[in-house]
């Protein structure tokens, strides 16, 4: 399968919006419109050439490589010059606006990354790791180097991506930084383990970019977030290479492990990556429940999680969500959730007079060698205290069969000139509440949005002791001619609405060059110094992804 | 209670030797030798005292603060000077060979910390953070400031304790760092909480200190070691307060809190303190196994922790520590362990005739809202496959009894000339029983264990999926007049075996300065230059713990 630069993943997954003929009725009706019928082929893009002489330069600055590894061609570096946001996606839609790196580069070992890196430094060219090309952030976006180096060299990963070692005695894997989540998951399910991390960019996102982004899986309130799941990294850097401890857990003073998880192809590339595996479920329990309110859902799972109860997956969402799928669906139509929801809603309002608004709760239990019974009972018992009832559990393996195919929706969509975006943050319980009504409040005010047009849909993906991640879907017809513009207000209203309400910059998705004003302020002041100075030490010449995290 | 600064705790908990008359007779049979009688009084010291106008220009460069906090007095610098390794006692018994600090420093908030570090800096003196002063592997020692700068100031945090706040909804806690551990689990648990943190130093260590050496609890296998219970830091360093991300899990860059995780007072004081709490468990399930040799045990914990079993308590001893302790027993003399193993062993050897050298095995499971139940049953019916047999669990009601008590031990044998030291590391379970054979094997070649005649006893203490941490005791009468050469010599060779078998620098002892020389060897160098970076970034002048971890 060959992937178009310009949309998500396999272009035989992607829909027409006739395929979704209730979405389609939905959107149409709700805002008086006809959508648009033909596909946005993006538009040709002719980049600005290096002259040949200039070409010659660099490659013989990187001499040692094999000359196929470095590539002027168009094709290679369009297909790295951006990530999936919908900013991005836009962006190819209108034609540019984007930067395109002047060369790309393939390593495939160790040595030759930190041999790019060295040259790179020494002539100050600009390097831009590239994994899956799946953030959504704006962390791959080239928008920022300017004046930095003349030079901007895209490092791309998917081939640096073998299996170094499996230590079943130990469960640990050692993995090359750009193998992808589907080629990962296969070599460790093969011996009967998984990594547990699976991000709705699973299918072609990276290893190392689930590292340097800090990023979480749908199951990670059980498996761990990726900083939970790394126990050895080795990272080459413009100045050389260094390992971190040798464990994780030791007392063997400070571990350098943890600055490059979330560090965001700054200060070097992660290489060689020792993971903490598990052995693979032998079944699954789920849970499925509707809640009269997202209240009443949230507080259900704070008081779950408080007893130390653990499921991997987690989605609460909120009366909106839950009303849009459950009017979308159909075996044909349902877009990655839930299928028989209405149905079995309409069943249950039936018996329960107060569900006007239902959230439907879904939660998977992973069982090995343990029972998760006294887990599960417990948690089927705790619904009604928070005024749920309990719903068929056939629905969790629908999610779960749908569980990756989100995205091809968002496109879908943009194809037919509708916004879609989505943000997220991790939130204090006791600001949950707040969190939905200011953002629900502050988009119906918005003009970008439509105003109460707009469709808002939140629910709530991890969840902690302490907090929960909140993940928010906006969709509204684009305005046209001011699409960026568009997007930049909503980015503004909900990330200003985010901070307002103490929630953090971002829990999985990273800072990129989208948060990148707010990180600013967010940080405390004399910490971005400190990282400022741990850059200035691994990179002297600020080659490494310029502009990000630091100014 | 007050405590004498050459003893561990309580004055009144330490015992004579013939308090514990079965030892006795088993260490004079062993060496042929009469134990000293007579308790030994530290000698008298007389530390050197700054002139009269130096202490004035002292409290000139505090003088902001009160100056009942700033104290010049013998005895207040006597209790700060060492911590409690064997080596810091023995040069107690022997009148001297350590130095003081000049001045001892007692600061009562975060601004007077860093008001006082940002003055030790601009004055070039050198700072030294005291907790609990329960270190046992020199981190407080002022040996290797010389020439650094010329005042030596104990920054002495046992009244910086005060709770800041329990945050019930979210199951954190924030306390200042120089909380001990009782009176920061009276407050938890007098709420229903606990942190869950007990090491075996629990009655005289702090939160802060717990942090900065990178510590375990004897219940860390469930509830993490101190790096996974803190969720906020806030630290003053000598150029300024800063305060680590809000969330320990989000993806807003690198969160500087992991730096400040086992930097050994090198980088700043720690001074607020978020940690995530639990409730309170209900009760507890013991599980009490007897293994017919120490690596059938270790296989079996290994079995049991990678089929995803979290005991808290999880102590296998080897055929040495359970016969020593089965000797040992009777409701007078047990020392911290167990009370009727010899009994249940000689009962359970009628029934079973391998076993010649049992090993006893003891695990806790805590049970709050949820059933530890299938845990229990699974970890019980492991047993046989690993060829051990269930034992009675109330020899695990004796151990919780006593589980702090071993230091008092520590000190009777050490006040009747006999050498006794621990030392622990992580290892993976492939080495755990060549490591053990290694060190057996090295010791009895050494003059300073006097060869087979000294006691070795090791026990696993924490479990992990890839590793267990090893704990060792050493004991062997005192090398009378070469006590010091007699530690150094042990001290290195169980540490190059340890590290000859891939073991850890520490897992939870920290590196402080006894194991500083293997420190610099064991770490990456690009990753030591880059923590120096970072050092000389907090601390310009080099007046944080100057020596430690550092050159």
């Amino acid at each position: 399968m060959q992937r178009d630069w310009w949309k998500w993943g396999d272009p035989n997954e992607i829909k027409h919006i006739n395929d979704y003929p209730k979405l389609k009725t939905l959107v149409e009706d709700r805002w008086k419109t006809s959508l648009r019928e033909e596909f946005f082929p993006p538009k040709k893009f002719e980049l600005p050439q290096l002259s040949e002489k200039r070409k010659e330069q660099i490659k013989d600055i990187f001499a040692v490589l094999d000359p196929k590894k470095i590539s002027f061609k168009d094709d290679d570096r369009l297909f790295v010059s951006l990530g999936k946001s919908y900013y991005d996606v836009i962006r190819i839609f209108n034609g540019g606006g984007f930067i395109s790196p002047d060369v790309v580069i393939t390593p495939t070992s160790h040595d030759e990354i930190q041999y790019i890196l060295k040259q790179a430094s020494d002539n100050n060219i600009a390097i831009i790791p590239f994994g899956g090309g799946t953030n959504v952030v704006g962390a791959l976006s080239l928008d920022n180097l300017s004046g930095k180096s003349d030079i901007k060299c895209t490092l791309d990963l998917r081939k640096y991506k073998k299996l170094i070692q499996i230590d079943e005695e130990h469960l640990t894997a050692t993995f090359e930084a750009g193998i992808f989540g589907p080629e990962l998951e296969k070599i460790l399910q093969a011996k009967g383990y998984t990594l547990g991390h699976f991000p709705q960019s699973f299918e072609y996102s990276t290893l190392g970019g689930w590292i340097v982004t800090r990023g979480a899986g749908q199951e990670s309130t059980y498996y761990g977030k990726i900083e939970d799941l790394v126990e050895h990294i080795k990272v080459a850097t413009p100045i050389g290479t260094l390992e971190s401890n040798t464990f994780s857990h030791d007392a063997s003073g400070i571990n350098v492990l943890p600055l490059f998880v979330g560090s965001e192809g700054t200060l070097g590339v992660v290489t060689e990556i020792s993971v903490k595996i598990k052995k693979l479920p032998k079944n699954y329990r789920w849970i499925v429940a509707l809640f009269p309110d997202f209240q009443s859902g949230s507080q259900y799972l704070q008081e779950l999680t408080q007893a130390g109860v653990k499921p991997s997956v987690v989605r609460l969402s909120d009366a909106n969500e839950t009303n849009l799928f459950s009017k979308m669906s159909s075996s044909e139509e349902q877009p990655g959730f839930v299928n028989d929801l209405k149905k079995e809603a309409q069943k249950l309002i039936l018996q329960w007079k107060n569900l006007t608004a239902p959230c439907v709760l879904i939660m998977r239990f992973p069982q090995s060698n343990i029972s998760v019974s006294s887990q599960v009972i417990y948690a089927k018992d705790l619904v009604a205290k928070h005024k749920g009832m309990l719903a068929p559990a056939t629905i969790g393996d629908k999610w779960a069969e749908n569980r990756f195919k989100l995205p091809y929706l968002r496109d879908t969509l943009v194809e037919h000139a509708i916004y879609i975006d989505t943000m997220e943050t991790l939130v204090r319980w006791k600001d949950v509440q707040k969190m939905h009504q200011a953002l629900t409040k502050e988009l119906n005010k918005c003009a970008a949005f439509h105003k109460n047009k707009g469709i808002f849909l939140a629910h709530i993906s991890h969840v902690y002791p302490n907090a929960a991640c909140m993940y928010f879907t906006l969709i509204t017809p684009m305005l046209k001619g001011r699409e960026i513009e568009q997007w930049q207000d909503l980015k503004d209203v909900v990330t200003n609405t985010i901070l307002q309400n103490n929630g953090s910059i971002s829990h999985h998705h990273s800072v990129g060059l989208d948060h990148q004003k707010w990180y600013k302020k967010y940080l405390d002041n004399l910490a971005m110094d400190l990282l400022q100075s741990i850059k200035n030490k691994l990179d002297p010449k600020g080659i490494m992804n310029p502009g990000k995290l630091f100014s």
